[in-house]
Formats: structure tokens, sequence, C-alpha cells
């Protein structure tokens, strides 16, 4: 169990080094973060974009000087393919999202000649630690998929998984949370939930426990679970909160960001590498975390 | 522009006693609550339920004695029943909800004999006071409707801006928030934002300002518009925030209760009078000030 960001970063530095491939490098936020985490012995990097920006925007914050090679590439679109192909080529274990447009990057990942797609759904995993929460959490999807169908759900489930296993969890415990906590045939999403929790025990999911449907008072409060008299081994307790549809992950999300002091790591799952990808307005923290959490699960598919 | 809960309650001990009529009001929470606020001044009530367990349970909690009237009935059905009746014929300026089914209750008041519909749209305003943010905010609709249409959305509006006029706001604001800020016609929701924005513009959602699609943090962060270049009056300043869909609204809720520290009120808007309604697990304060808001606002349509 990792309790929280600290945690992860130690967990981090006990393995071996990676090298993440930057794709429009040329934003401060992003730059900052790339080299906080290699003086932070994390990582090393390529930065990939306009050059003259980089070293212009690295100046005006006091760093001339830099260890990581810079590719020179002015066009999104090529600076997105030149990262993907670094991966494919093992120069780079992960990529990073930096001053660009989200379908640029995933267009470059799952491009038929030198892209990396594993054939998966591509979905996004939010990892949050909340001060209100004894461990962290990951919450998919807020960010990618909108309406996803009961097999999409089925791919979330297992990208998320895989991360935890990667992170050290056995078998993570995954909420399929909904409004409530029981089967309503007029909401399709307690019907899917109850499915995958079946399918959980099927052993069709990977290695995990799945409760659903579930509300989010019981997935992240025991006593609530009491009060309501549900019992299972996820409440109080969930490692991954799987959402009905984009716009519940990005409220809860967004709400405990706002208002719950939280910190959040946004990645990509699903392509031959993790993508660390937040969107353009997201803190330099944010992006320092998002890179944290793709050096330990950088090597899940090779 | 209220802060809080207290200001609130200040508002409604200004103006004149209401009578609560609770039903099924067998509940130690929902007495707990009752007993306070008529202690506080803010009212006065009936209780329809089975008088032994009320008594017993009062009994339990060292109150042996209570100023309020008792209406002996043991059904669930009827005891709904009795208690719409003592609003139609004035004797009760609203209800309150207590150990019963939600569709209980809304059955009775929506009766074509004897109940207490307006034709408006039934909906759910979630009031809440959280530390992070400078006034109450009214979550629509996080309980009831669980897939709103575009008409159903403009019906949620008008019941919550509605409840703020009463509440004191001249021209609330109404951030119809989806998972980001631009319309992306794969995106319904986005799309009806944005009509919703043009209704209220041709005067048709009544005394407010809309803005939409807007993302979360824009509708309560200043800072976050002002990165995004997004200029509205409801930016970093929302009253009533409407949801999508229910699971949005729960979440959102859910996160901000559990891990924001916030306070709740749930109010049911559309029948003549409002109704005060919690979950059944709901605490003594949130049934406390439902009733607080539910006091504020009950003669909206006498």
């Amino acid at each position: 169990m990792l309790k929280n960001f600290q945690e992860l970063k130690k967990l981090v530095l006990k393995r071996p080094k990676k090298i993440v491939a930057v794709s429009c490098a040329n934003d401060w936020h992003t730059l900052e973060a790339v080299f906080k985490a290699h003086e932070d012995g994390l990582l090393d990097y390529i930065l990939v974009g306009d050059e003259n920006k980089i070293r212009e925007i690295a100046h005006e914050h006091g760093i001339d000087n830099f260890s990581g090679s810079v590719i020179n590439c002015t066009d999104e679109k090529e600076s997105a393919e030149i990262t993907v192909r670094l991966v494919r080529d093992g120069k780079a274990d992960f990529l990073q999202k930096g001053l660009m447009q989200t379908k640029t990057i995933l267009k470059a990942v799952l491009n038929k000649e030198y892209g990396i797609p594993t054939g998966n759904l591509m979905s996004n995993v939010a990892l949050l630690e909340i001060p209100g929460y004894h461990k962290i959490v990951g919450v998919t999807d807020g960010g990618m998929i909108m309406y996803p169908t009961y097999e999409q759900k089925e791919g979330m489930i297992k990208n998320a998984v895989r991360m935890f296993n990667y992170m050290g969890y056995d078998k993570p415990k995954v909420a399929a949370i909904c409004a409530l906590e029981i089967v309503n045939p007029k909401m399709p999403e307690t019907v899917d939930a109850a499915n995958l929790k079946a399918a959980c025990e099927r052993g069709e999911l990977g290695e995990c426990y799945v409760e659903g449907p579930i509300s989010t008072d019981i997935a992240f409060k025991k006593e609530a679970a009491e009060i309501k008299g549900f019992d299972s081994p996820v409440a109080g307790d969930a490692d991954i909160v799987l959402v009905p549809n984009i716009s519940a992950g990005n409220m809860m999300v967004k709400g405990m960001l706002l208002f719950g002091g939280a910190k959040m790591a946004g990645v990509v799952m699903g392509a031959k590498c993790p993508i660390a990808l937040n969107s353009r307005s997201a803190t330099f923290e944010e992006k320092y975390y998002a890179l944290v959490a793709c050096c330990l699960i950088s090597d899940i598919i090779k």
C-alpha cells in the first residue's frame, strides 16, 4: 500500500533510472518538472521541441546549462512522432506531453507505421493523494473516455489494475462506483458494475477485487459501509475507482483538487509505455508527480 | 450572498416562523433535527408516524415532553398522505421526509386527488457549505434525475434559481458544468450547456446568469478562469452548479462531503412547498440544515 506520493517516489529510487521523452517541451512547468525529477535522481530526459524556445524559457528561469539532450523540432505532429520513435527504438522509457494537444500525441502513439500500440484500450488514470484518505487512489476515467461501454470499462479496469500491480499491489481493490449501491435496471451503469464484479470473480479482469455497484461514500469510508450494512473488502478501502462517465470522474477529481487539498498525477495507460499527461493548465507539482508515477510503471510492457 | 449556513439561519429568524410536517418521524436523527430547529426558534412541527415508536425513541434520548403534536399512523403511504394534506390545508408550510422511501413521499406530493403539484419538474438541490469556497453553492441534481434531457435541465435551473431568488439573490449565477469548457458535438451535455446559456440570455430561465459549458475549476476558481482566458461573471463565483447527470452530481457532492469538510442540506423543489429530503444515513446536521433551508424558501409558491 502506498500512502502518498512520497512513498511512490521512494519506490522509484530503488529501481533503475528511467528516460523520459518530452514532446513539445517548450513550456516552463513541463521543464521545471523534468529538471526537478532529474535533480532528484529519478530520471534522465530527452527534450523534443523548439530548441530556441526551450533554451529561452530555461534561461528566463536562470537555467543556462542542463544535462539532457534536445532534439530541435518546431512542428507539433513531428515532435510527437520523434518522441514515440524514441520509445519504440528503446532510447526512452516513457513519454511526457508538453505544450500540445492531447489528440496529437495519442495519434502518434497509435500510428501504424512508427507507433507503440498494444491493441488494448487507451485510458486515463488520475492518481490522487487525498489528505483525508489513508492511501493513494486511482480514478479512471475523468479525462479521455466520455461514455464508456461495458467493454471499455473492462479495458479501463485492466489498465488501472496493471498499473497498481506494477506499483506493488497484488490485488488492488476496484470500486465500480455509482450514485447508489443497488442494481437499478433504469441506470445502466449499476448493471455494468454488477457484471464487472461477476467478470472479476471469473478471473477475467486480472489480479484484483471488483465491487459494484458501490456508492462513493461506501467506497471511501468504512463507517458508511457499516451504517448501510454493506460488507465487502473494497468498502472504505478502494485503491481504484471506476466512474460511469467522464463528467463524474472529472467533477469528483476536480472537487477533491479544489476543496480536498488533493494532489494529482495524470497518466495514460494502454500503449507500450505510460504517458505522463496533464492538462495544459496543470501545476508544476502535477506534472512532477505524473513523471514520478510513470517512472514506476514504465517497464510494464517490455 | 450567503457565506454559510449560519447566515442562512439568521435570515430565517427574521421571517415568520414556519411549521414543518414530518412524514414517518420515527427516527432519532430526524427528531433530533426537528427538536433542535424548534429550540432555536426556527419552526413548529407536526410529527406523523408511529406514535409509540416516536415517544419511545424520544424517551431513549431523555426527552419525555415535547410541544409539537403527533398524528399516529403506522403506515408509510398513509403517513405521506397525511403530511401532504396538512400542507394543502394550510396547516403546515413544508414537508420533511423521515424514515421512509423517497418515492413514497414523492408519489403523495404528486397525487392527483390530495397532492400539491405545480405542474413543474420536481428536482433535487443540494445546498453546500464548503470551507474552501466563499459562499453557499447549490448543486442540481445528484439525487433524483438520472439522465436529464434538455427540457429537464431547464426545469432544474428554474427550480434552483427560484430557490436562490427566495434566499435573497437577485440574479444567481448558474454554471452548467461539463468536463471541458468548449462545445464538443460528441458530448451532448456541452451542446445543452451552450443552449441553456442562450435560453437564459433570451430571458427564458428566470432571473439568473447561466454560463456553459464551463469546467468545474473555472466555475469555482477565478485563477483557473484567468489562466484559461475564460471571461464570465459566473467564473470563480458560481451560486448554482448544474451537473450533466446524477453520477456527476452525486460523486462531486460526496467527494466534497468526505474530503472537503463540506456540509449539506438536501431539498426537493418543484411542488407547492419544498421538501427537506436527505438519505436515510444522513447525519443530524444534514437534516437540521435541510430544515433551515426549507424554512427560508417555504412560501415561494403561496
